[in-house]
């Protein structure tokens, strides 16, 4: 039986992608081979891919100029193709510092230019939270501004896109498709594919147009948005099971009505399981209200002594991986859009039974 | 049913092994997920890693002093990779010349440093060849020494591993676990996995110890081969499934008998094919016996326009991507590991009632 997994990522994917991927592995179409046997430069291989990108556009609403590329190395190396790409020598970015993952961009970032930290962690009323906007020491000579919309680990996430009139670079890694946006706002958004989009081992990268043309030293021509776009991100041969499966995964998003419906739907089981926490003495959620993440719920339990136990209760419910990161302990449920609102059911009422029993 | 698949990549995996795949696709081992959905870090997944890396430890007889690492990008990206890590400001690098795939590693290179290089194409009696050793004009100063032992567009392969003092450093995509090969003598081997080892998505680098801290510059994290070797190949998420299914292709090669024993079937079935084509006066391969490549074998027809209808019967026998390479045409059947016996007697059979009908 398939269990309820809140993993961070690589994460749960939906049921019925996975079925889907399953009847076909060995003869995709009646073609005689897997899709993964295929040139990557075939027209049944083309095919899947195009409608692939078509699909994330309509579910996006991603304008035409904007291209989207399906590439490989993880957010992890676009941390390092971003200003590779976007910052000219001597030139400067502002970095949003909102936790570990924004850290790790800008530490990278650092190595290629001038980068402005801006820290915008905060305590509300003991909460973390995110400064606003008018705190922040932008600069005025940034080639782009660059935040992680959403901190995987930490659970905590922008209420609202930045206002800025240079290039908004976004890591929407752990929050894409989860809830409308307006791409037009942005002049980069990148994600990695194992939380709400595919297997690892893809990444995807939506640039605007004017943006791919920067780049101004000898960087690796795999890493070169101009190149990968003129290529249709097949510079080299992708990572073409991911973004086969990553197409089913649009597939099922649309026939859930897209991503306005499965925002309800997130909207939802968050409600539900923050919402018990609040209500409870044995659980606490360590953010401030309004930058709670949708999609990543860390908690703690009033008896940190019990974690092993609860954890270990928590897999023979078949609730499955639910340890914090290893950077900061405690509990994590992260609820991507695979996981269904009667996961979150299952989990909140385990949750009830072991903090009666343990209180 | 499944055909006989002659792709030169991504290419045919065993049978068996996509049949374990879609059996533990929907949950891996009782555990109630995918190997897809797991964390990384999992000790279940971290289990499946090692065991890659220990049977292809095992496969090639990987002495201690090397790192064997599982990254993303394809060979491609290790163009730029080598040299970032290998090359020091103003230092040399010798590139053997044969092919396509030689000629674009060292454009990449020729981004970073100054690349002697070594013009090893000629001809033999009319027929393509690799000039031996002694003519090569290789430089004192080479940091390495780079070829690509089989050039999968060209069908063209070096007959011997090249002698050198300095690391030698090879691109093995086509011909990884092909054949036996001493590692020893090499300092760095790398290769695509959608040859003969996975779906592509995954590339493979085994380096030797000595040469991990090389990199003089900034380079990305992600492409450092020591921050990668000290991370067990997880300095961010690797691409977890390509891995998995790599473990499956290695186990199914150890119960073949290992690279001895699929050795001597790749020979049998060139041995079929060229000596089939080198009989028939309707076919044709251009290269010299001592350089012809037992993985990728171009023909060409006595008569060109016949090749559409060629390709056009060869797939309705179920014999499927014999078109060659979109740069030079004619026709390419690559006759990987995972490639029987029987589907390249299926090939010769078709192929021989093709060249009567058409004499």
């Amino acid at each position: 039986m398939r269990a309820y997994n809140f993993c961070a990522g690589p994460a749960a994917l939906p049921t019925a992608v996975l079925e889907k991927a399953q009847a076909e592995m060995l003869d995709w179409q009646g073609k005689g081979l897997s899709i993964m046997e295929m040139s990557h430069r075939s027209a049944d291989y083309v095919a899947v891919a195009e409608k692939a990108e078509a699909d994330l556009r309509k579910l996006m609403n991603i304008p035409e100029n904007y291209k989207v590329l399906f590439l490989q190395g993880g957010a992890s190396l676009q941390f390092s193709a971003i200003p590779l790409n976007l910052l000219g020598k001597n030139s400067k970015a502002d970095y949003i510092h909102t936790g570990i993952w924004s850290e790790k961009a800008l530490k990278e970032a650092q190595r290629y230019g001038d980068i402005n930290v801006v820290e915008a962690g905060t305590t509300v009323d003991g909460k973390l939270a995110i400064k606003d906007q008018s705190e922040w020491n932008l600069s005025a000579d940034a080639a782009y501004v660059h935040y992680a919309d959403n901190e995987t680990i930490g659970g905590i996430q922008f209420a609202n896109i930045p206002e800025t009139d240079k290039p908004l670079v976004a890591d929407l890694s752990s929050s894409i498709l989860s809830a409308p946006i307006d791409v037009s706002k942005f002049g980069l958004i990148y994600a990695g594919a194992q939380k709400n989009i595919g297997p690892a081992g893809l990444t995807i990268v939506i640039v605007r147009d004017d943006l791919l043309d920067q780049a101004k030293a000898e960087i690796p021509s795999i890493l070169k948005y101009s190149a990968q776009a003129k290529n249709d991100s097949m510079v080299n041969t992708p990572s073409t099971y991911a973004w086969y499966l990553s197409g089913l995964v649009f597939e099922w998003l649309l026939a859930q009505g897209g991503v306005e419906a499965i925002h309800k739907a997130n909207l939802a089981k968050a409600e539900l399981l923050y919402s018990y926490i609040d209500s409870s003495d044995f659980y606490a959620n360590p953010i401030a209200k309004e930058n709670r993440s949708i999609m990543n719920v860390p908690f703690t339990l009033a008896k940190p002594e019990l974690e092993k136990q609860f954890l270990k209760e928590a897999e023979e419910h078949h609730l499955l991986n639910l340890a914090g990161h290893r950077s900061v302990g405690g509990m994590r449920a992260s609820i991507y859009n695979a996981v269904p609102l009667e996961g979150v059911q299952a989990l909140v009422d385990f949750m009830d039974d072991f903090a009666k029993r343990n209180a």
